[in-house]
Parts: C-alpha cells; sequence; structure tokens
C-alpha cells in the first residue's frame, strides 16, 4: 500500500503519493484515465518543461512573476530534464483531448521543485502556468518536440542513410543488373543507379520535411484559452520564442494567425502527411533490397544482406533480410500514425482541437520510428551488402529485351519478332537478330552491350 | 440553349429542362452541387427505384394511398427498371449528406411517369414518399444495393474465383517448388497447396461476408425522420420488407432499432471493413501470380500467365502481368474506398449520419470494383497460367534447407552446420549430409525427397 | 557495466548479461533492433508462453520429448507466467517479420527454466520448440492472444457498457428532446431512444465481433516451416489445440488450411476491420455525449456530465467531458490501429506473411484500448450523467418542425407554409397552424404533442 | 452489332470498331479490363496528349522524326484537344499498371489523325512514342495533369476563398461571439477572429501545395524504359520539357534523378498528403460552419447559412447545410483517396512503379473536388450566412467563464469559485464578483466587457 499524502484542487481534496512530486490534478488524470498503461512521450515530456523555462524567463522579463519565482522554476525544468524525468509523468496518453492533465502535472512538478529552491510556495496555475492556458502550450509542445525531434533525429537519419547509400552507390558502381519494370526482365540499369535512385527519393523527403519546418516552428504561444491572448502579456508570444530558441538551438516565431494554430492541428497533419511519405520511399527502398537478397538459390540472389542472426527456429542456416522487414514495419507503422492523426485533426472544433495527446503521441513516434529504422537500413543493410556479380551476369547475357536497344534502327515491330523467338527458342538475343537484320555480329555486340545500354541515349 | 418549363417547390419556382421527368428539387440539387460531375451508382438509383415499388404496395395495403395511386408507382418504378433510367438522375454525389436530393428526384420522376399513366396528379411527396423520409429510405437503399450487389454480383464471382482456383490446383498438383518465407528459399511445398491456400483465404471472406448479410438485409425503413416512424403506419416496415424480397428475392427485414439504423452507418462500416479485408487477400494472391510470373530469365520464372496484350510501348516482345496489376489497383482502391467509408461512418452526430451518398457510393465501387476483378484474374490469369516445371525442379535440386528435415534426427545445431557448409561450397546437401551424418546416401535420398516433404510430418 | 556471460548460437559466441533467461538470439535481436523501445505486448507474450507449455504437453503424448523434459517446460511456463515475466522479454515490436526472435527468446527463457528445474539440458530448439516453427507459432500466438483478449477484455466491456446504457435508458425514458438531423432541429424523440440507439450499436458489433471468433479460435499450428507440417508429428495440430483451450479455457481448434493460416494474416485483418468498426461506433456515442453536454449555457446543454477533474489550466470553472474525449482519441487510434494491420496484411508473400509483430502490436493494442474506454465511458460518463430537463422543454416547446404530424391530414406543402410562417414569425407552430388549418387547438394540441410524436405512427 | 475492321498488333489481329481512331492495343485494352467502367480522367489524357505534342517538337529539333510528321502529330493533338477528345479514349482506370494501354491510345489515335493530315502512315510506336515510353510518359503526365489542375483548378479555388472569407471577417467584424473549447463554454472570440483563423489555415495549405510545385513540375520525361534514357536522345528531356511549358503556361523541368522519378511515385505520395491535409482543413471549417448554423431552435443558432433547398422530404419547412455537408464529404472522399495512393506508392519495385493509373485518378479526383467544393463553400455558405447577434449577445451575458479574466488580479483558486457558483445559482458572474473580491461594479463591467476580451491580454 502507498503511502499517501492528502492534496487539493478547485475540486476539493484527494489523495496522492507521499513522495509525488505532481499534486491532485495529476492525481485525477491518473484516477481517471487507466487507459493504455502508457505516459506521453518523453520527448513531449521534455520539450513541454523547456517550455516551462522559456515561459519563466519570458515572465521575468515582463514582471509578471518575480525573478526569484522566474530562476526557481527555471531551474527546476533545467534540473528535472537532467534527471529520470519521466517517472514524475505518469499521465495516460489517452487523458483530456486538450492535454490540460499533461499541462498540470508539468505546472504542479515543477511547483513543488520549484517551491523547494526558493523556499516559499511557487503557484503550480499562477506562477509557473503564467501568461499560458492548455490550449497554447500543448500545441506549442506538440509543435516544439516534433522540430526538436526532426532536428536532433530524423533529419540527422536520413541525412546518414543518404550518405551510406550514395557511398555504396560508388562502390558498387561497376556491377550492371537486369532492369525490371512489372517485375519483369527490362533493360538493365547499373547497380549505382539503382542506389542513387533511392538516394533522391530520400533527399527528396528530406527536402519537403525541411520546407514544412517553418510551419513547425511557429507556435499557438501567446493565444492562451481561445487564441485572443487572454491574460498573456502582448509581448510574451514574442520572448517566450526567443526564450525557447536559446535554450534548443532550434529557432522558434510566434505564430502568425493563433486562432489558426490552437483551433486546429494542421501543421502536424501536414507533416505527418510528409513523414508518411517518407515511411513510402522506405517501404520501396527496403523492399528493393529484400526482393534483390531473396533466394540464395531460388529468388533473385543479386545481393547478399549481412547476416545478422538465425533465421528460423526450425529451418537450420536460414537467414533472413531482418532490417529491410523492420524498416517495412516501420513504415506500416507510420502510414497508420498518419490515419490516426488524419482522423484526430479533422475532428476540430471552434476554438480547440481535442486530440491533442494522440496527435502527440503518434507524431513522435512516426519521427522517432523513422529515424532509428534509417540509420538500421543504412548501417546494418546498405552499407554491408555484397553483389553476387555472377548472378547478374547470368541473368544479363541472356536477356531478349535487350532488343529495345534497336528499335531506332529496325523499327519496334521487327525488334518485337526477333525477341519473341529469342524467347521463344532459348537464343541469345543476338544471335536472332543477326538473321533477321542487316547488322554484323560486330555492331550487334557494341549496340546490345549491356554496360552502354545502360548510358541511355539513342 | 436548353428549353425549360417552370417548376414550384416550396421554396418557390425555378426552371427545368422542359422534357425532363423530374422536377424542382432534381433541379435546385443539380444547380447546387457541380462538384464531380458524377451521378449516384446505377446499383444505388435502381434499389431506390425498387424501394419506391415495394413501399407503394405496402401504402395500397394499409390505405396510405389508393391502389390506382399504387399500381400507377409501382408500375412507373418497374418500366423505369426496363429503360435507361440512369439519365432521369443527375445528381450529383457529393450533394445534402442525407441524400435528399437523389430521394426527391425518384420520387420526382416516378410521381411523373406515374401521373402520366393514372391521368391525374400523383404527389412526389404524398404520394410516391408516403410514409417514407429520406433518413429511412436513403440507408434502406444503401443496405438493399449492397445486398443485391453482394448477391448478384461478389459473392458469385468469388465462388467462380474458388472454383477456377481449386480446379487449377487439381492441375498442377504433381508441381512441386521451394517454398519461401521472408522471400528467402524454405521447405518445398505443391503448388497446389499455394492454391488451395489462396481457395481457402477467399472462402473465408466469403463466409465472412455472409455472417454480415443478416445485418445488411435488416433495414431502416419504417424509421421516418428520426427513427420514432413518425408519418409512417406501424405496420409499414414489415409489409414494405415482404414486397421488396417479393421484388429483389432477396430475403429483407425490418431492423431491430431503428434509431440504430439511421443514427448511424455501422453495418456498413463493417461490411466495408470485411471488403477491405477481402482486397486484403486478392493483394497477396495477386502478388504471388506477380512475382511467380517475374522474369521470365532474371525472375523466378515460376509459371508463365497469359499473353494478353504487348507489354510495352517501347521494349519489344515484353509481356506484363496485366491481370494481376489490375486486381493490386483495385484491392488498393478498396482499402480507399474503407477509409473513406471509416471515417463518414465516424462523422455521424445525433439522429441521422450525414454522409450517406459517399457511403454509399464507395460501398458499391468496392463491390463492383471486387467482383470484376475477381473474374478476370480467375479467368484470364488462374485458370490459364502454365507451370515452368524445369524451373522449379532445377531450384528444389540444390536448396539446402532441406537438410530441416534431418532435425528431428540430428538436431539443429548440427543441421545449420550442414546447410551453411552446403551453401558456402555450392554442393548438395545431400552430399554434405553423407559426410556429416551416420545416415545412407538411400536414406538420405528419402528423408529430403521434395515431393514427400510436402506432406509434412515428423 | 552490466556482467555478461559467454552464449553461443549456431552463428557463434556473443555476450549475454550474466543473469539473463534468455540467451544468444534473444541478445542477438536487442542488439539488432534498438528502434522503438518497447517489448512485444505483455498478452502477446502471456499467449505465447502458454502455447509453449500446450506444445510440450502434446510432444509428450506423442513422444517427441520426454515426459521429464515435457513437465519441466510445462512447469517453467506456467511459473513464467505468474510473475512479472516481461522482464525477459526484452525483444523490440520492429524486429523480424516473423517473430522468430520472440519465439526464439520464449523458447530460450523457458529452457534456461526448464534446465534448472530438471537438472539436465533442455534445449530451446529441439525440446521447447519442438514440432513448432516460429512461422506457425507466432501466427497462432496472434490468434491466442487476440481471442483471449476479446473473451476477457473487450466483449465483457462492451456488454457491461450495453448495460450500463440499458439501465440508464430506464432511468431517462420520461425525457423527450428535440431529435436532429443534419444537426438542424428535427421531429422530437425520448432520451431512452437515443440510448437504445448506441445499445444497438454496440450490441450488433460484439454479434459481428462474435462472429469472427471461429475464425481466430482456428489455429496456425501443425503448419511449421511452410504450412506442410514438416518436422511436427500429424496428431500434433489437434492435441497442441485440446490443451491450449484446457489451459485457457477458451475453444481453440485446428485450422482448415495452414498454408492459408501462415501465408496471409487475413483472420487479423477482418478481426481488425470489425474493431475499427467498434471504435467508430464509439466515435459517434462519444460526439452524441459531447454535444449533448455542451455549453452549458452557449451549447445544447441537455445533460451535464459527472465532473471528473478540472477543466482548464487558465479559464476556472470549466469543467470538460474528459472521458467521451478519451473515448474518441481510442476509436481514432483504433482506426490508425486498422491502417496498419491492413498495410501488413496486404504486404505478404507466398508462404509467410513477414509484419507479423506489428499486427500482433497494433490488434492487441485495439482491443485493450476499446474494452478500456468502454467501461470508462459506461462508468465515469453515461452511468452518471444528469439530464438537464428545463433546456429540452424549451427547445421541444418552440419547435416549428412539429408540423411534420400534420403532413398526413394537410399535406407537405400547406405544413411547410405553417412551419415556414412560424419560424419567420418567432410564434409556436400551433397557434399558426391554428389560422390556416381547419384544427381545432385540442385537436392541434393532441397532434403536436412531443411525447406522443415519439411514438411514431400515422 | 457495331461494324468492325481488322487491325494487328506485334500479338496478331483484332477487330476494332470501323470508326475508332484507335487501334489494336486501345481495343486489347478494352477488351481486357472490364472492370470499373470507367475511363481515365480527362485532365490525365488532355495533359497526355499535350505531351505527346511537346515530344513531336521536340524529335523534329532533335532529327528524330521528319518536320512534316512532327507538325502532323502536333496538329493532330491540338486538334483533339479542342474537341470532345474523351470519346476516344475508352481504356479503364483499372488496367495495366504501367498506364501502357492509355499510352498506346493516345499513341493510335494521334498517329491516325497525323497519317490523315500527312497523308502517309505515321507509327504509333515509332513516331508518335518516339523517345518515350510508357514507363515516362505516364508518371510525367501524373506530375503534368496534377501541376495543372493545381494551377488553373485548385489553387485559385482556395485563394478564392481565403477572399470570400476574409471579406466577410470584415462584414461581421462587430459581432463577438463565446468562444468553444472541448464543445464547451471559454472566453469570448470576435467571428472575425473565427474566420481569418480559417483564412489562415488555408492560406498555410496554399503555401505548402505551393512548395511542392517545383517537385511536381519536374518530370520523368527523358527515363525512358528504366530510368537510363535508352532511345532517347540526350537533349530530349531538356526539350520536352521546354516545348511543353509553351503549351501549358506552367515551368516543367527534367527531373533530377529519372530513376526515383520512374521507380517510385513519391511526390504524387507528397502532393496527396498535402491535399489530404487541406481537406482536414476543409472538413473543420464545414463542421465550424454546420455547428455554427445547427437548431436553428434547439442548436446553436449563431448563424443563419442561406437555403439553396427544401431540406427534408418529410419534415416541411427544414432547412440544411448542405454545402458544407457536401465539403466535408469532399474532405472525407480526400481522405480516401490518399489512402489509395498511399497504398499504390508504397507497392512499386525495383525500376517502375505498377499503380500509376489509379495514382492518377485519385490525385485529380482529389484536386477537382476541393477546388469545386472549395468554391461552393465560399459562395455559397460563407459569403451569404447571416448573423443571428441576439443568440450570441444572449450566450455571451451570462457566461461565468468570463470571470477567467479576474485571475491576474484574484488569483486561478479564488475566481473558480466565483465561477462554480455564478454556475450554481444561475447568476450573473459579475453579481457573484462583487460579493467575493474589493473590486466595483464599473471596474468588474470593464474588467468583464466581452469585446474587449477579445483583445486579450493580461
Amino acid at each position: 500500500m502507498t503511502k499517501t499524502r492528502i492534496e487539493r484542487d478547485s475540486m476539493g481534496e484527494l489523495q496522492v503519493p507521499v513522495d509525488a512530486l505532481y499534486g491532485a490534478q495529476t492525481q485525477r488524470a491518473v484516477d481517471n484515465f487507466p487507459i493504455s498503461g502508457k505516459p506521453m512521450p518523453t520527448q513531449f515530456i521534455r520539450a513541454l518543461i523547456l517550455a516551462k523555462a522559456a515561459a519563466a524567463r519570458a515572465n521575468v522579463e515582463l514582471n509578471q512573476i518575480s525573478a526569484a519565482q522566474g530562476k526557481a522554476i527555471s531551474d527546476a525544468a533545467q534540473g528535472l530534464l537532467e534527471g529520470d524525468f519521466m517517472q514524475h509523468f505518469p499521465v495516460d496518453i489517452f487523458q483530456t483531448g486538450s492535454g490540460t492533465s499533461s499541462n498540470m502535472n508539468a505546472n504542479e512538478v515543477i511547483a513543488t521543485l520549484a517551491s523547494r529552491m526558493l523556499g516559499e510556495p511557487v503557484n503550480a496555475n499562477d506562477h509557473v502556468n503564467c501568461g499560458q492556458s492548455s490550449n497554447d502550450i500543448i500545441p506549442t509542445t506538440i509543435h516544439v518536440s516534433a522540430a526538436l525531434a526532426l532536428h536532433e533525429q530524423l533529419l540527422p537519419a536520413l541525412l546518414h542513410l543518404v550518405q551510406v547509400i550514395e557511398r555504396k552507390a560508388e562502390q558498387v558502381h561497376h556491377h550492371v543488373k537486369t532492369g525490371r519494370t512489372h517485375l519483369m526482365d527490362a533493360m538493365p540499369v547499373r547497380m549505382s543507379q539503382v542506389l542513387n535512385g533511392w538516394a533522391q527519393q530520400l533527399k527528396a523527403n528530406i527536402g519537403h520535411l525541411q520546407d514544412l519546418l517553418p510551419s513547425l516552428q511557429a507556435l499557438a504561444q501567446g493565444g492562451t484559452a481561445v487564441g485572443t491572448g487572454i491574460n498573456a502579456h502582448p509581448e510574451f508570444a514574442a520572448r517566450f520564442s526567443r526564450h525557447l530558441s536559446q535554450l534548443t538551438d532550434v529557432q522558434f516565431t510566434p505564430g502568425k494567425d493563433l486562432f489558426a494554430l490552437i483551433g486546429s492541428q494542421d501543421t502536424a497533419v501536414s507533416v505527418s502527411g510528409q513523414l508518411k511519405a517518407t515511411a513510402v520511399s522506405l517501404m520501396k527502398i527496403a523492399n528493393d533490397l529484400r526482393w534483390m537478397n531473396s533466394g540464395p538459390l531460388a529468388g533473385l540472389g543479386e545481393i547478399e544482406l549481412q547476416a545478422l542472426q538465425p533465421g528460423s527456429s526450425i529451418m537450420p542456416g536460414k537467414v533472413n533480410p531482418v532490417i529491410p522487414e523492420a524498416t517495412a514495419m516501420v513504415a506500416a507503422q507510420v502510414i497508420g500514425n498518419d490515419s490516426v492523426i488524419t482522423v484526430a485533426g479533422q475532428s476540430g472544433n471552434f476554438e480547440l482541437n481535442v486530440m491533442l495527446p494522440i496527435i502527440a503521441h503518434n507524431l513522435l513516434s512516426s519521427i522517432e520510428l523513422l529515424a532509428n529504422a534509417s540509420r538500421l537500413l543504412g548501417d546494418k543493410a546498405i552499407a554491408t551488402f555484397k553483389v553476387n556479380e555472377s548472378r547478374l551476369q547470368e541473368a544479363l547475357s541472356r536477356n531478349p529485351i535487350l532488343v529495345t536497344a534497336l528499335n531506332p534502327i529496325i523499327g519496334y515491330q521487327k525488334a518485337a519478332e526477333i525477341a519473341k523467338q529469342a524467347y521463344k527458342e532459348g537464343r541469345a538475343v543476338i544471335d536472332v537478330a543477326l538473321e533477321h537484320t542487316d547488322l554484323s555480329r560486330s555492331q550487334l555486340e557494341e549496340l546490345l552491350n549491356p554496360e552502354k545500354l545502360t548510358a541511355g541515349g539513342v
């Protein structure tokens, strides 16, 4: 049995674990929401604490709280971040739709710590939450936590993956393989062209994510309860952003229209949509790797991924493409997370969207999953695979589709006849072409050289 | 310039094309909703007209309209169905959320035709719509049209596909191929086992769809405006269902709770979810076919799908798996249609869901697409593919994973060593096993026979 | 620094924490998959352990392992379940797509415990995993864990919610309120009709979930690596199911076609689709509650939900509908979880779907969230709300739409004129009707009595 | 019975309607794909024809075809666009995944027309398709058609909607209403603040769509079959883009990496994700309008939307918010269309995504639906609604939440007590505050003036 103490809020008294830094409202939320058993994401709580420190500094400058109170709040916040702070943040993800319970949790925990430091009461609502409402600080925290996670985790991870791919592309440049369209044998491509295509997919995603950063770094703070800024100093938003930028090394700005930023979660929806697009790219890359690695004998067998663990509890010697599989599962999860955010985004009414906690949860989950999977995919799959040159050569050498290169000389119709005969008779296309055209063997060898065909042109 | 006549409704006068069978309210809807340019689905309008005929018969029995009026309405409805009725139903899918415009369109068109037949005015609201509200007839029509489409289109198509697959399974029973898990070579399977697995996937879907039919055949009719049945005779629902069952040969019943059937679209959501599950099964089957057909040389090349059209505008002789591709696209579309229905289903408030037209549109689209794709997939892909036995044999003969069969005798660890050595040295597993175990060649041949291994067992 | 010991598997040696019950393969997985930081769901691991106990019992009966080995395995499994077993199952959700790492984790932990009990080595692969492959035990565990969660958590929770609603419906039967269609004032309904409609929505969902139970309780076990049952005794599947049924009090059966059950995750897709449908129902109910509770002054104000916590960190005295909000967020999350399962389900190839871990994670998450939210919605929102009768009466008394009841007597057109005049002049509809019809005041009072109008009829 | 003529392609002969401009391959596709009954979107075919004209001009410049051939092709293309061209493009949406059938349809139709003009044969493959493959021209056409639809339809429609909203905001600036968070009464807001918030939501979406235009206007053209550009002149891509830009007045450029643009559909996925975000914004705006308009008596009744059509077939005088409803349905459809594109995008393998036709169909559908709904929402709902000032005033005057304004003076705790007492006793908050604070009535009137409170500040 946990020892408890009595706390009170505007609804009356209740029992709180005796050692808890939080107070009555956090405890009410713990009691009210036994739903998922999972707390709000660490990245979210971290950003919320940082926002409280920034708010305290702004409030001191604007004479809303005393310098001593502000210092205590700020120090308490910073101190929290240096320890295992999540133990103090037990509120479930599935709580009040505004995230008020998490805001009050932060207010209460920081107020307790600040009071201890200061030696006099620091009030959770009047001091820690000064100039704020859950309705601006929680949307702000969604933006801040997602922006930090993008800057600190996902964008570097994607850039790392791009670099790994591009380095690998240089290493495998000399390998030429059969291209495939509709899964069917098509014209040859260089292995480096395939990899550089992947790199470009990721670079485009990075660019699109970066395009969204200014929106994400524009904050709802200053709007307070409904967007009008009631009870916040007119300069609060600007000073808050400045302090938060200093604390985080990311440039935050006050939003252009606080009604839009509180009444909707449109930016989160846009960012999530682009995270989903990134997931779609990773799914394609992961699947290409899985298929290139398939076999080793009854599959395509073009590459061999690094063996990381025994593949089967029953089939000895089996090695599976586990990192691309994990990556593909991450992609599927991010697609589903985006569905949650979409449903949440379109559920808003009037002056506040009240699906904020699940927007935070799914958005940060997507960013973290994509970041971790991207690093693994680069380091444990792409950087380390070996190319099975003999399989590539074997397939290339007997591909009748190479006849495509003769189209400009002999026309599509005649080329089709040659290809069909080569397929049917199982003969090399060059031999059939020799019979059906005026071209010499050396001309044909030149025209049908797979390596040259990867350079395109007429 | 279209010649027009003047019509009026409760909001006043407006111009209607002089030859139009419809009246003022249809015209208002045409003017109000220039959105998609697409009318409500034919199957929906057909079911709505059938419902109007059933309602007229019920109303005559209950003395709500005269026998002559009822006959005229019923005859008008039946007559419409025999011709090109869609020309009279121009209202856009994206209209009022209750589908009232489509209901009034039907009321007006039938009233015009019935009036002509009867030689005296039959009123769209008071006679054709007698005892009904858009709020019960449109949910009813969603259920009726979907039930008819399931009975007439999808379930027979899926059964047909099952039969084609099972017949093909018998034909290809003797072919043994390399099983694949994680896309990697695994233990052998019979081609018939693969196909019968597909058939069972589809049979399970058929069963789950059939389980939903009683809910789908339970109708909102009789609830009228808000579920209370205001202005409908207490026996109307039962008689309506009876007449509709006679007209359609499908057994419809009055719903248990009309508030649930009008206030929600839960049945449509459940049915769509199961259609999506069917799409997921078809996606898997289509992709297995595409991969088995891949190559022909640089892919798996296990089967050869029937060539239906030239595959490429540039690569002569290329043949692509177009029917499985079309099927996979159908599956993707049905998954998206289900998203629409999900968003629509969760958007309802109070006594009426007002996303009925898009629920109808997407639900009927899913059923039709799945039905047509299933037939094509059976007839133009599965029934007609050829097996490339030499490729199957070549892959089987050198698969070290067969060593799995030795686990019970020599243990997993030792079996793994044998498999790895066989992979590494490119030797037949039987030769390596001969060196590392006490088993004789004939014992090993018996134990490692791929065909026997498909029968399972220790 | 954690003290470690050396372990080895078929790929070689590695370091494992000295006290860990698990061995080399679990450790490889821990090293390979630092992705989400979250382990597989507790319910999944519990079902996996139960399945290992059932397998051991079946294997003893079939003489695949010794009675002593079987007892040790079974006792070890049962013992694990009595303690805090999750500490031994650290493998990330995002791992190999077959869940082999989790299977080997269970095999290793149980082998360690069983070896200790028995005093001689029990092998993870040859004994604990005897007659099994990850490829059948993991699909089996998905079905078992979901079936148990449905039987133990969701179905009872939904039934509880139905009972709470039906009990409340009796209590509020005498309250009549303005029905709303298109959010606009419509004909009156009883509060009990609204609630019973919700109850019926849930009962339909319960029925549809129950219809899926036979599919969910049909298991892949016995198929082993690819569905053929290689290395499993022909009677293993039946005996396994019997023992598992005894251990769980849920009736499990061998699946009809093991290729379908291993090669696809169709049942999970169907069940998830129906969970999503249940979420859609809960979203509708939660939103109806939120809107009925809205205000209290500038909203509909029809009911007052129990106050559970202060609603705002800035607006004193504000109380928010937090339980319906949490429920709505649960619904949104379940819709997204279904997207994940859909993408995962359609990603399968050949003899194994390799998105099993995220299917397990999202399926069990959906069941748990729906169960917990359903109980809370019943107990903390529906059971305890108060009806604001004066607001209901005020709205009813001046609703011109009541004129609908006169349609059968005076026709739609004339009724429309009366309604419009009443709206325009802000007068009671009865007064306007008195002027425009031959009906007496007492006739009109009878015809327009809101309470009578909820009984429907002509 | 249609009269037919005999046509032939590389697979042999078949019958084509005697008057058809198309040839054998189109006819094969018509026969092969009786699936949806719906042709590819008009906007797609239009862009494809424009691309053919641009290709012909580039090919002439590069001496790939004769000037006469080029002129004939270009003139034929332009001529087609001036007439009812869709009659010549019967191929179903659900066709080969590369859209090759639609490409050949365009090649055949244009070849027929160009041959007639020129008086000598122009070949569909060798001349019209010169330097192209379906694998670059179809991805190109997706980008071009979507870019044109954005420039010509959606962006102007969204800008129009923004202008309508901002104009309306000026008109309704003087109206102050009760803000709502969690659907509960909150601090007051100006009607103009609400509308300007919507406008900003839309402006952010416009900005995000514009950010994606450079990616969308970068084309796959020049990559031909697999991205290498085989059979295309090295300068073809640049010249093609230049000519297409001239023909369309939109600036198109060759893509940076043609492998990425052919092997994936990532840009379409990103654009669709942002269209979905726009849909989410519109859903929020449409729902706010619906709720503000709700009632008129038993709802919020804050505004009155223009009456466009009778609202009910049974309830006379009912007027429904049909335009916001249609808009909300459009939003739901666009969300589902995005699901299709997501599933399609993640389905790609190797050198070609083969879900191109449904990507085109759903992307263009989303753009068109959003464009048309945005115009209607502006013109028929927002521009024309009336404000019900008396209802706004009535709600504002008795809102105890106004006490929030006293927090900085009396503290949150005391303010909460005042608010609760006011609620409980049904008294004006000012009267209660007068008893519990030292503030004078005039001070309180100043502090609690709703209009002033919308200006925010401490």
